[in-house]
């Protein structure tokens, strides 16, 4: 049995870092990748990540018999699109996308209803770098991939994607589409909401005064996140707003709480709140460890 | 003529630092050290961070040439009572409180007005470890110090402690109490605050819906600074509550323009805002660089 074509619609660091993580395991006869912009696609297949190089999806998809989507998410509808007049029921589809509800509701537009062999996907990775220069094999090695398989998709579709994570060194997890939304809408969407919207206020505040001087270390890590792609941050707002927005509405009436604490001078209340987050990322930190 | 003693009261991280950073420097003949803790005190004579060890702060300070108060800064009004006795001219007297405008303060009512051979400062170091076990002689290499003096400080005081600051590597500004409050308000007092209170909401619904275990290294760098000590958190919140407060409604406020761009789904203004985010933090890395 010959290797499986790999496809790779979005050569940037998250597909392309797929693209040579499944080389380097020895898990795939061949890889293509298609990407809309130009150079980043010859740097591609200049630096090997990829053996074919496509601008049109359907033409670099046809071939496969695995096919991840893995550009922003506000362009996976039109990825779908694409893709439909080369749709083949014995390949396999998955994507990267960082919301799933969206996904699969673009799915159904596209196709009346999500086809059996495309299994939403999502790797808990990445970094502030984009790009195919910023791939590495073992970008996805120890990091946790969230499966959102519905009822009507194929097992032996989610088994496909499952051992391709599973070769690149990822923990694959299986989850409702929706409780994937609103559990990372609290661990990464609403934390880089937050960091952008400080970051801009205090980016204003230093024009006038130049604090920036003077932040350090606490405030570099603080604000890393807000380093992120501005398109794909932009994107994953729209396509889960709903969740984004409740938890940024119960922050703001957690703010004021603490506002009143500390309006009232309550030494107590402060104390214990700040203890109760210290505890809580200490648990947190056991757990990323194990 | 021989080398100055230092006295310094608080050998925690902040405190040690400096005791065994002057020693390394060979700026000082002898240190005497004053903590509350006894263990941890034992701890700074065993290791030979101080070279004397007292439990009591007028004891300790009293043939000293020069006196750093480094508890957290709720106690710097208990240690300028306890120092009184002994307060000698000839010393110079230092902090390194978080907050200027409170120290002021509690030196007005302890002595009537404001010493003059006490300059306020601040060092912006520090780490989530606490307690002289994480002191190190190079915590303050590169690092920024703000001194604040007041009109009436002797110039020939502000040179020594400008000295010590040096000698340890430390780049040393000057500021008005009243700006380095709002200053430090922005960079430091808000994002801790941020982070407190976010952890701690997040916490909660981790013990619902264990949440924890899907957040990845950009959670990790965004809570960090929810580590910190509770307890110089919550003084610090007392002690620059003003200031703390008017950025809290502001960042509300900022949260709520966020919101609304969500809610009507604005692409380009929420391009916009994260793009500027982005561009802020590149403009503060730029500088740390420096």
């Amino acid at each position: 049995m010959s290797l499986p074509r790999l496809g790779i619609i979005g050569v940037g660091l998250i597909g392309g870092s797929i693209a040579c993580g499944a080389r380097a395991a020895g898990g795939v006869g061949g890889v293509a990748g298609v990407d809309a912009d130009a150079a980043n696609l010859r740097e591609a297949l200049d630096s090997g990540v990829v053996d074919f190089a496509y601008d049109d999806i359907a033409a670099g998809a046809a071939d496969c018999d695995m096919v991840v989507i893995a550009t922003p998410v506000g362009a996976i509808e039109a990825v779908l699109r694409a893709l439909r007049p080369v749709w083949s029921d014995r390949a396999v589809y998955t994507d990267v996308g960082s919301t799933k509800g969206n996904v699969i509701a673009a799915a159904e537009r596209v196709f009346g209803q999500v086809p059996s062999n495309f299994v939403p996907g999502h790797p808990i990775a990445g970094a502030e770098r984009s790009g195919v220069g910023a791939a590495r094999p073992d970008l996805y090695a120890g990091k946790r991939v969230i499966l959102t398989p519905l009822p009507e998709t194929r097992p032996a579709a989610v088994d496909a994607v499952e051992t391709l994570w599973r070769c690149l060194g990822a923990r694959v997890s299986h989850m409702a589409p929706d409780h994937h939304d609103e559990v990372l809408a609290a661990t990464s969407h609403l934390p880089h909401v937050l960091a952008f919207a400080l970051t801009a206020m205090l980016g204003r505040k230093d024009e006038q005064d130049e604090i920036f001087q003077y932040a350090a270390g606490g405030f570099r890590d603080f604000t890393r996140i807000a380093s992120s792609d501005p398109k794909m941050w932009r994107d994953i707002c729209l396509a889960n707003g709903g969740e984004i927005l409740a938890l940024l509405r119960r922050f703001r009436e957690q703010l004021r709480a603490v506002e009143s604490l500390i309006e009232q001078r309550s030494a107590d209340e402060l104390f214990a709140l700040f203890t109760e987050a210290r505890d809580a990322r200490q648990r947190f930190l056991d757990q990323l460890e194990k």
